[in-house]
């Protein structure tokens, strides 16, 4: 037997007992005659005593230990004359009488701590050493709870999980596809899927009306901190639902595992047209921890010779609380940071709103105080404010302005990651123009539903239809996505044509789901969350890597196993393969 | 709104109700002025009423819909005069007061029943409509519960689902590996995980204790009836434990499936060991529904001068209760069933044992009565009986018998598929020679443990190693395998040293696990479930293909999308491929 108990559960009810505990040596002090030992588990970390009078050979023995050396010990429970208030076992320890050295260790090339010594590359290479931390630990942990919750949640509403395949077909438009070759079916192709989409609304023709997967999906595209190819989705969807419906649904969930995972009691989430956020926020993500939206103020600056804003379609401000004290250094690298190409103003006027109640504007020499006096009532200023303004095209100008207020809020400290503020963006637009190509794609996807009522723009105005198409959003993070989807063989006809799809082309791509619709298909909808993200935050991760077990760097390598790599030619030939350009 | 109900929930309590149904258009009944019509959704069938007289439109919409069709009505519950006690919703019906024709449907190919007119593979062509019939949905219904339930054992024994990848790296031995080419790292591939099996360990390694994953895996290799190209198990993982933790930990999970799932008390599993298994039912997944258990009787054949027997180191006989009525006709086909190449058996000796007591063999030139008395004791045999022998090489007329012992068992309808016998079958063979290479092969995997018992024999007679090995077997499958790992690398290196591993080789195909072992590995061991194996073995059916929503052919094949197929040149020009023979 290697234990009674684990290393994170001894208190002082427990003091006399004979224990047997095993774990791995995390700290060692000596201590005039005594030598204790922090042994660690999973489940937390149990001071071990030896004392050289009581018992010299065993003494000696534990002195020879290293750490992240395994150990099995036994001994009593005894209380502590100087206790850990930080540790659930910190009122007790363990008087050693016997001690089994499992496994030795050699020096793990960085420190088991939360605030490790370890780079991130090294952290990577030995993943399985970065994994003992604590602090990694409980990622997975919390992610592991978010799962199993989810799963509670959703069966206690009669959803079923279903399993789809993971070897599916590859679709001509599927060039981020990662493929695998068959060896039964020479110069043939799986393609392993980015997402059960298809699958799910097949099950839905099936009738199975309330399905869901927690599911591994695959992307093969360059990757961002924030990506990795291989991902995990929640992914749901229901039969005989409206848009009401799913929203209610995964409300319901998300607000199920903030009470479950962090004790939290979310309340209703409020929703906001696409439209609206674009207005108010300049993004279809706002994050609304914090107010500072933007103010349309164009209006107000028109006949003063300022040719920048007379120009620009649109002109609108931020107005930053209590940001008067800002210097012009600072000022300055606000305008830096506008004009840098990831967001790509040409400049930013500021007005600065100071305690005494005077204005004093880089463009005093255009506007009057009473003119800025209007932009500062606008604005809902009060003296010590700064209102940051920015000019141009309408869209651009509204997402460069949420870039600067996602700025100001971080330069601010307004992203409290324990505030939790979540929203629905529904009313997206149906259809997003590509103008380089001139030709229409779907913002969601092509089953997407428009709006009943703005059907009939689909021929005059394609631009402005509305699909039922909603996205949960936490803190600015998009954490989920969904639509009702199209379930008449009309219509989606009509949505290929505005697509651009010829019908061959239709049928090549999704054939098997419009002869599937053929057949009685239900009115369905659905949604997805992306698992990596939700759980990193919940934990307030800034990357997902450290939400993810194994997870790839940058280029898409797993450094532990040195994945990928060759593979020998038998192999290829049995594929009926070549490369292009051998390896050496 | 779609719906106020759903199809299978509506009774006598709801009589008056005004409610919403929506669903499918299962059947049509015409009577006199009436038209009757099963509504159908998932939980159930509602029948719907539409009265001539009482609303002649209404009626005559009813008239026009067809099979499939999907439709919502409004109605009010009524008791039904003719109830039918075989639906929960038998004793009313709806008396139709609206219906919205959601979507028409084409004719489906087949019926939708549970005794179906459609062959295989037109369902599978059109697995979504097959997919409606309750008897298939019912399979993944189970098969959601299984897993929720599985979750919900583990969880409570703080058992932590973690995802591993599903893109790896290929072994220089995965020849049975799905690859997948890197368009990031031209050249070089991933593999698609056969098990987690190096991940698992690594976990323990991290400390993680007990893991568990509900986790597709992937084979390439000829397919058969049981086996598909991408699987599930049910994969698992325990820390600082013995053999019998492992054992009584998932004894308890298959407990508490058979009680939440079919709602049966399961018994303790009995343990078998591997050559008890052999000996007495030729088989290391022994079938224990029934005795008919194999008994050696090469000691009462000798010195009578019949050379098959003399000749032979093994002789061996099962006994089969009331039997002895077998005309010499099913005799004959007996004999040609054990010279099937797939059982592969010289011939096959029988020896009746008559109601009147006397004995009749066909060896009596050889054997006296007396003789054959011997045997028919030795064999428990009473009159009524059939005792059939085989003799040959121990270990393969043992496994004929196994054969004959199923094969009798099936004709005499002894395989109750609602009787579960569970055993475990432990000690298995650490090593297994392929006498052809002269080689010897871990027979579990090259990590298992040898018991510490059999050590020694490890450099004198490897084969006699016995391992610390476990498969559980319920009515003669092994659902799960498993087995206590090597945790110590000195142990590991002496392994690979028997296995014929140079350190060169071992390094190259699992340096990553060698090196983690380095670092403070537990003592640990795990189990595997392959859980389309079990769901259908819950179920009682032949193959696994029907507990899995969209299945492969035997040619690895969708039917349904037609998948694998042919890629486009840039895509394969991207990867740094070419195909050696190109597709037309």
């Amino acid at each position: 037997m290697y234990r009674t108990n684990t290393c994170g559960e001894l208190n002082l009810s427990n003091v006399d007992e004979k224990i047997v505990l095993s774990g791995w040596v995390h700290k060692m002090r000596k201590m005039g005659g005594m030598t204790f030992i922090d042994l660690r588990d999973r489940y937390g970390i149990t001071q071990l005593s030896f004392d050289q009078e009581v018992n010299p050979e065993l003494y000696t023995q534990a002195n020879k230990l290293g750490r992240e050396w395994v150990v099995t010990v036994y001994g009593v429970v005894k209380e502590r004359s100087s206790k850990n208030a930080h540790l659930t076992t910190g009122e007790i320890e363990i008087i050693a009488s016997k001690l089994d050295v499992l496994n030795e260790s050699k020096t793990p090339p960085f420190t088991i701590e939360t605030n490790t010594d370890g780079g991130d590359d090294l952290r990577m290479k030995y993943r399985y050493l970065d994994l003992r931390r604590a602090s990694v630990r409980k990622n997975l942990e919390l992610r592991h709870k978010m799962t199993f919750e989810t799963r509670r949640y959703l069966d206690n509403l009669h959803f079923m999980e279903v399993e789809t395949p993971v070897l599916i077909g590859s679709t001509p438009e599927g060039a981020r596809d990662f493929v695998v070759p068959s060896r039964m079916n020479q110069g043939e192709f799986y393609a392993l899927p980015q997402s059960p989409q298809l699958f799910k609304q097949l099950l839905m023709v099936s009738g199975f009306d309330r399905y869901f997967q927690i599911v591994k999906c695959f992307r093969d595209e360059d990757l961002r901190a924030d990506r990795q190819p291989e991902f995990t989705q929640i992914d749901c969807e229901m039969s005989f639902v409206e848009q009401e419906d799913i929203l209610n649904t995964f409300e319901g969930l998300t607000k199920h595992l903030f009470k479950t995972l962090k004790g939290i009691e979310v309340p209703d989430f409020p929703r906001i047209s696409y439209a609206d956020a674009m207005r108010y926020y300049g993004s279809d993500k706002p994050d609304i921890r914090f107010e500072m939206k933007l103010v349309e103020i164009k209006d107000l600056t028109v006949d003063r010779n300022f040719i920048v804003f007379d120009s620009a379609p649109y002109v609108g401000a931020i107005c930053v609380k209590n940001a008067a004290i800002y210097t012009r250094k600072q000022l300055d690298e606000l305008i830096n940071f506008v004009k840098r190409p990831q967001v790509g103003a040409k400049g930013l006027i500021y007005l600065r709103y100071n305690e005494d109640g005077s204005l004093k504007s880089s463009v005093d020499k255009f506007y009057s105080e009473a003119d800025l006096k209007l932009w500062a009532e606008r604005c809902n200023a009060k003296p010590g404010d700064l209102i940051l303004v920015l000019a141009g095209e309408t869209e651009s100008t509204q997402e460069q302005l949420s870039d600067l207020r996602l700025e100001m809020a971080s330069q601010l400290n307004l992203k409290d990651k324990n505030d939790y503020k979540c929203l629905w963006v529904v009313d997206f637009p149906l259809l997003e123009k590509d103008k380089e190509l001139d030709r229409f794609f779907a913002k969601h996807h092509p089953f997407t539903s428009p709006k009943p009522e703005d059907i009939h723009l689909l021929d005059i105005n394609p631009a402005a239809v509305r699909a039922n198409a909603y996205d949960m959003v936490i803190n600015g993070v998009e954490v989920g996505g969904g639509s009702i989807r199209i379930h008449d063989s009309e219509m989606q006809n009509k949505i290929f044509t505005v697509l651009g799809f010829t019908a061959e082309r239709a049928q090549e791509q999704f054939g098997f789901l419009m002869d599937a619709f053929q057949y009685g298909a239900p009115p369905h909808g659905g949604i997805a969350f992306g698992l990596d993200r939700l759980v990193s935050l919940f934990i307030g991760l800034d990357s997902i890597r450290d939400c993810i077990a194994f997870p790839k760097n940058n280029s898409g390598r797993d450094v532990m196993i040195d994945a990928p790599s060759t593979i020998e030619k038998e192999q290829l030939d049995e594929l009926g393969l070549t490369l292009i350009k051998p390896k050496e």
